[in-house]
């Protein structure tokens, strides 16, 4: 299958790209190279010491014989030579995760947001519209969150993947409709996969596009079998209060003594999977797309649910770290609880790589590996949801 | 109260602008003047003389005293103007038409989808973002569509004013939620605005923004009280193929002796409203803000509801035109009922204007008046929604 990793640079998007092309697929990278920029920006850098994108391709074709194509092109604005690549390369699928990730970012400053809605919803529009210029019956696999969803909102019931079947009350009694679960995204960032949605839903009613999209929960882990074969294809890991997510964030405090830093009471409940798994969903993915006429096939990308105070415990009772409870910077519900549906992946073959003491230590030794790279005054989430909401100083000094 | 009219020079805009001003308030408008750039990519003018904005402004001001101030900016690219701007003016208040209005122009090309998703999203994005950043407490009013929720969806229920409460099936029994209405946008411009619902949802959750969101119908008639003091004060009236509506383009066409033109069978059922009552109902929402931390305030802006075939014999049995049926280049149901609530403004004091022969013959007297500007090649609509639709030849000779 001749497939193009959008965002293929990426956290995701790396692995993601291996996986692929350990498969024997022919894989395309298309990055604008924008997470290493923002690295730059915020003066913070991967803990784990990843190479250019150059160096990254050389060194999987000296070790697997298999070629990675690179193409240095910006989704939002280069549209032209976008659909120009296209019409020449005509794949038989792209993969896309060429959005700003990270929630605390897109809340970071006025020109954090602006930038996140403006990338990621031109992004995402112009990968569509290309499809339809091109005439070409390209599969289309969109990395979505979880967040799209908000959280604890339908009482007891899970969270369906992507359609929620209710009852409205009509003057001839009730009927039965599927709808897209409603949005509550919890950011900027989280709010632009909810705009996604609704332009897929467009473009699968009105152009017969095929389009799946994945809701996937909070990503722990670095390495898959790919990245890990040689130090030059490691994959990135962000420790800082924007990017860092929360349970590698855990991992690498306790490596470098750092207490755990827990926002509020730790009561949010969230969904989580290793990133190994995220590479095989992806590929599942591929290999199950919808067929024409078909609204946008969503999975809930997700294997298991933790309270993140509880994974602190967790981590504190494993390394002998501290737990620090700081101010939330964050507009979210103090507790919550999470119940998801996660059937279609089971049903399609996944086998779940659960959280255990093996996979969290060869996080921790990752951590370990790195840790003189950590810059310590990066550690604490600083971008705040609302003007003049209090956040911690740092607890270490660098 | 001071406001300022983001699209103030467009067919809603301009005489809501003078409707304002008329009322005593201190208006200023903001415009790029995107629409009669539009005008000059499509080779059409507005059948009404339409006079440059400072000649407009200048009139006004002669002839009644009040003064509009002018802005030249483009919302979606010149952020930090409009910024200033904001903390320069301080308005109490917003009324945002700054968006491509026209369904058939968004699905014209492949550049028009673009256009439209990048100029929409990114002007009312940076309206919210710049008037987080300003730190006022600023109302903003912006004009959506009925389109947003599509047609024939909710069986016999009326279609409700934003939200919709439905029943959610979970173990425990059904919850009631409070849902917004589900999107179900029929082109590429009526995906923008269930964009911008998502944007108002978000803002305000989590800023608090004051936003009143206003679904229309199809608007008809040219003038207002305002607009008819003098010639130079004319509104635009728009007949040709995309940016020209259904009642307005048969008054057009009956005036110039051409055929009506139906897409299809004319068994579209919509809602209806004219100009003189969108100024009414802008006027409305200005004078009934919410409160900070609502939800955004939706109306259904809307006063009777038509089908399409019916407007077309009506308008025939009125003038002696002929009714022509030609291909439907959209993608939308041959047939739907339409019950639409419309209690708010009632409540408010909105008193309706209803289709009557002396209105209708004030518009087909405008279009009589200026019947010689016209030109027939531009009557078509040739803007399909998919690729190979078909479209009817020229009806009439220029």
């Amino acid at each position: 299958m001749k497939v193009l990793v959008l965002g293929g640079d990426g956290f995701c998007g790396w692995p993601t790209s291996l996986h692929l092309s350990d498969l024997g697929h022919d894989v395309t990278i298309v990055d604008n190279l924008s997470r290493r920029e923002i690295d730059l920006e915020l003066e913070v850098d991967s803990l784990t010491p990843i190479r250019p994108i150059g160096e990254r391709r050389r060194v999987w074709q000296t070790l697997t014989g298999k070629e990675i194509g690179f193409v240095h092109l910006d989704l939002a604005t280069e549209f032209d030579r976008f659909e120009a690549l296209l019409r020449e390369l005509r794949p038989d699928a792209l993969v896309h995760f060429a959005e700003q990730r990270a929630a605390p970012y897109s809340m970071r400053s006025t020109a954090a947001k602006r930038y996140t809605v403006d990338n990621n919803v031109r992004a995402t529009h112009n990968v569509l519209a290309a499809i339809v210029d091109s005439g070409l019956d390209v599969a289309l696999v969109h990395l979505g969150t979880m967040g799209v969803y908000g959280y604890g909102w339908s009482g007891s019931a899970p969270i369906p993947e992507g359609y929620l079947t209710v009852k409205v009350p009509t003057p001839d009694g009730d009927i039965e409709r599927e709808i897209l679960h409603p949005a509550n995204p919890g950011s900027v960032y989280h709010l632009t996969k909810t705009l996604d949605q609704l332009l897929f839903a467009f473009y699968c009613a009105n152009d017969q596009l095929r389009i799946t999209d994945l809701h996937q929960g909070i990503v722990w882990g670095t390495q898959t079998p790919q990245t890990a074969l040689d130090e030059r294809l490691i994959n990135r890991f962000d420790y800082d209060g924007d990017y860092g997510t929360v349970l590698n964030r855990f991992l690498m405090q306790a490596a470098i003594g750092h207490p755990l830093t827990v926002h509020g009471t730790g009561g949010q409940t969230r969904a989580f999977i290793h990133i190994r798994d995220t590479v095989r969903c992806v590929q599942i993915a591929l290999e199950n797309p919808p067929v024409r006429g078909d609204k946008p096939l969503v999975f809930n990308q997700v294997t298991e649910v933790h309270r993140v105070r509880e994974l602190a415990e967790l981590i504190a009772k494993l390394t002998g770290a501290e737990v620090a409870f700081l101010p939330n910077p964050r507009r979210e519900a103090v507790e919550n609880e999470l119940n998801v549906s996660r059937e279609k992946f089971l049903a399609l073959g996944l086998n779940p790589i659960f959280l255990s003491e093996g996979l969290l230590e060869e996080v921790r030794e990752v951590a370990l590996r790195y840790k003189d790279r950590a810059d310590p005054t990066k550690i604490i989430a600083r971008s705040v949801w609302r003007q003049g909401m209090e956040t911690s100083p740092d607890l270490m000094r660098s």
